[in-house]
């Protein structure tokens, strides 16, 4: 084989992960693996766009087959399609086990046992009849898309929201904690206020309505009967409303920072000309020459 | 006429896109042009108010005939205003087609169609007596209303909207995909738990009921009832009501760097006519000239 | 009088008002302007913070007068209060009227509106006793509150609001246009596919519930009961929820505008050192000298 | 005792504290005191966790046993596990009396109020049998929890949150004045148009209702059934849903302004020691040093 004689750079930079890491990709393995798990060739990206519609349309049939006029007509056809659907994504599973350089470590991560919890379902409802819940597991192959995505042209975009929601993570866990501790004190009171006559018929029912309340979904099966009980539903609607505006805040907050940061800011170095130091900063970050001293407007 | 004697700049310019166009315009149909395309001058602000009243009459008369009570008594009076409101559409199409140098690329533009579509329903119905939901299309005469506001005063503003919408369109539909995701996977949760007795008929309808919860709509047509399912429910309140925090943080950051980039001030520099001078400035930041007092807009 | 003989700074400066605007206001109307219209004297603040109280225990015997319970039982009470407040407020729109140097143009002021409306619906309802709805605009004697509170400690806050709200005022007008179409034409759409069988009785009410809907409300009086109703209703609600970002984005970056302003930057002044100026400026704006040249980060 | 011979750094800040504050600790209370007010201890964090698992479970237990089926079937259980925890929390009531320097000062302060309701109501409960509203007090005991939770890891997040919403309270406050007025307007507005027969029976009702509109909550237990109200309703939501933009704005301008003036890093210089030099810096701003290689978060 041609492919052989002279490596691509794809195939020397594999064959030095495959030094480090175990057995090397050759031959078939190694174009297997190029389809399945490269995105940026032709027959790489038509496998990702296959994947893509197979998912979906098996989630699909899972959906349609559970709504019960189309299940009564249309019962054989679902069921057919899900079994081609198992067998292709047995294949694949099969596929990517055996190209990849360690299998088990491939089967134990998160997307292999994804890919397992995807097929498992549909072999099991042969053995046990009666297992309606677990198959529909079988809309988790919905998360399988994530793998797909994560290949594609959106990479960037997740890690800027994942890196500020990070960012911001105890801001929020400090937030919900709070905020939930408000619901079940309120929750807890609408309970003695309104009572089991009026619906509120336990203290988890009426922190339920109270997380209903505060959110301001409001699904209205629950309502408030008396008069106190109203003034405080409005009190914690009021609330709940205006609350909305911190976890809000602070999201915004974080992703102005990172949207304005490289906004340019002229504070000069005399020595490499170099611009935008912090006012507190006292020599170049680029030369590390000594900067002049710096007059803020407040203190003008 | 002395006006073509004399060519106005308007003229002159459309007549150097004429020759690069196609036939030049010239005589009544430069002026039916000027009157209904163009916004600056008296006449065509004048055709556009009139076109901005028709469309929202048009559309008031649909709406109130699709009442069953006025439909009863005022059947015929709607029936010859939607008459009326036809052959002056139809008049204006007619004008349009007349007067631009392209008639059938303006036909087949989308403003072209949407014309089309404002009249050709009405005249379908003569034809089809039973056309009842084909006549309701006659409410897309409002997006006709698009561009007669585009040529008003709003173009900035629409343009900048639609700049950091654009901006942020990768990380809205990533956080979209997302969002969809967790509402197809709780939703069949849902119907796992709570099943088609408490109202979870099937998986679509779970969904529906998941995004209903999650966007904090709330309709209440079906609520869970059992413990497990209301303990879920809560969580996705919870999560939808937090999760609104990421578009309007993605929104918020796009509008504040495009905001604070460019202070929009009208202070004018009286020896260079610059603008946008802050209001504290005493000379002319571009030619360092004395700029006078500032008054701001609450002291005069 | 010793007052007269000395005239206070306040006096001097009504009394030179009063000669710009017409008779000089002096002896006891000066006092009662004094009392009436100045909120720094303790005279005053006493006077504001007794309106404020029965401004407030008017509307709350409005609200209570209005319930069928408590109107039986405590109805002349109510009444008796009612006529009292009445004549206080009579008492203190003829105080005005007095002590003001142009009472016709006070009377015909917003405020001086206001105040009438305050005490003539319950004249008005000894002449023409069915007149219970006009009774409730009563509740409008809260509007009065405005005029005391911005006496008050508020008017800055209030003002930087409003600002911030004119100044996004024709972004927030496009927007909602826009939003306000989506709806007409989204409430069309439903009452086709839904039609009358399923609650949706007539395009109005349609549209009511579209708006219902994507201002996440959702009632639940009128539901989609039909499948493609409610795919439909699931893309509004996504749609309505994530539209909210917008205003919220353009608010925000107004008030973070306005918050950030301040902001120290470092540009210095070679002449005057002084600092935060614009990286496009070429002169320095306090002394007007020639600023050297910027560099950018981008440039960098 | 080795301990006492030789006075640790917390002891003697803690003796000199007691010398300005009243009895000194030693001994016992020394060693309680540390156990139970220190977080930074061992004992003293083991002590804390102990603490947050009897609350939350004695609150589960307070929440199960308003459940009607539970309480009937696990009645004695609930109640033996109620007095338990009753009890373990006498204990640590009295043991904090103990080690405090001030126990009366600890006993009135905000904290030691919350501490004695947490087991007052059980006892109570034992004079008064039928005292079941009180006996939800009990859940107050989630307010506990603060306490632990500012010694832990949390202060700085809630501090900072404190302080945006403190910058902001007046804003908050004179728009949540203004959105009231609005709301009791509307309500008394929408008592007129739809009266008792549609359900808004008093103008308490309507103006509660308001609430529940304008906050995008929507109950649906009252809903406008005339087309005016149905009008004013849409308004009013449409109102409400761009009136939450306000508030966001304002809480989202503050958080920016605190967010982007500091930037948290953890970049240290390795000469002088100072940190948050920027990820791009080449040199520490606050001594000249060169900076090691910059690795982020993401590379490593």
């Amino acid at each position: 084989m041609n492919l052989a004689s002279k490596p691509s750079a794809l195939e020397r930079a594999t064959r030095s992960d495959a030094q480090r890491l175990g057995r090397p990709l050759t031959g078939w393995r190694l174009k297997l693996y190029t389809v399945i798990f490269e995105a940026d060739t032709p027959a790489g990206r038509t496998f990702d766009l296959l994947l893509i519609s197979l998912i979906l349309a098996s989630v699909t049939v899972v959906m349609l087959d559970s709504v019960a006029g189309y299940r009564q007509r249309w019962g054989p056809v679902f069921d057919a399609l899900e079994w081609a659907f198992t067998v292709l994504f047995t294949l694949e599973y099969i596929a990517r086990l055996s190209c990849v350089m360690r299998p088990l470590r491939y089967a134990r991560s998160i997307f292999g046992i994804i890919d397992l919890l995807a097929i498992l379902p549909t072999y099991l409802s042969l053995l046990v009849p009666g297992l309606h819940a677990l198959i529909d597991v079988r809309v988790l192959r919905l998360l399988r898309l994530f793998r797909v995505l994560k290949l594609g042209a959106y990479v960037e975009e997740y890690g800027m929201l994942g890196r500020a929601l990070l960012a911001s993570r105890r801001k929020i866990l400090v937030f919900l904690s709070f905020v939930l501790l408000v619901m079940v004190v309120m929750g807890t009171l609408m309970y003695v206020v309104e009572g089991p006559a009026n619906g509120f018929h336990s203290i988890p029912v009426s922190v339920y309505w109270a997380i209903t309340t505060m959110t301001t979904v409001g699904f209205g099966d629950i309502t408030p009967k008396t008069e106190l009980g109203r003034f405080i539903a409005s009190a914690m609607m009021l609330l709940g409303w205006g609350t909305l505006a911190v976890p809000t805040g602070i999201v915004s907050a974080e992703f102005t920072a990172l949207r304005v940061r490289r906004e340019p800011t002229t504070r000069t170095c005399p020595a490499c000309l170099s611009v935008g130091h912090e006012p507190s900063a006292r020599f170049c970050r680029d030369c590390g020459a000594r900067l002049p001293r710096y007059f803020t407007d407040t203190e003008a």
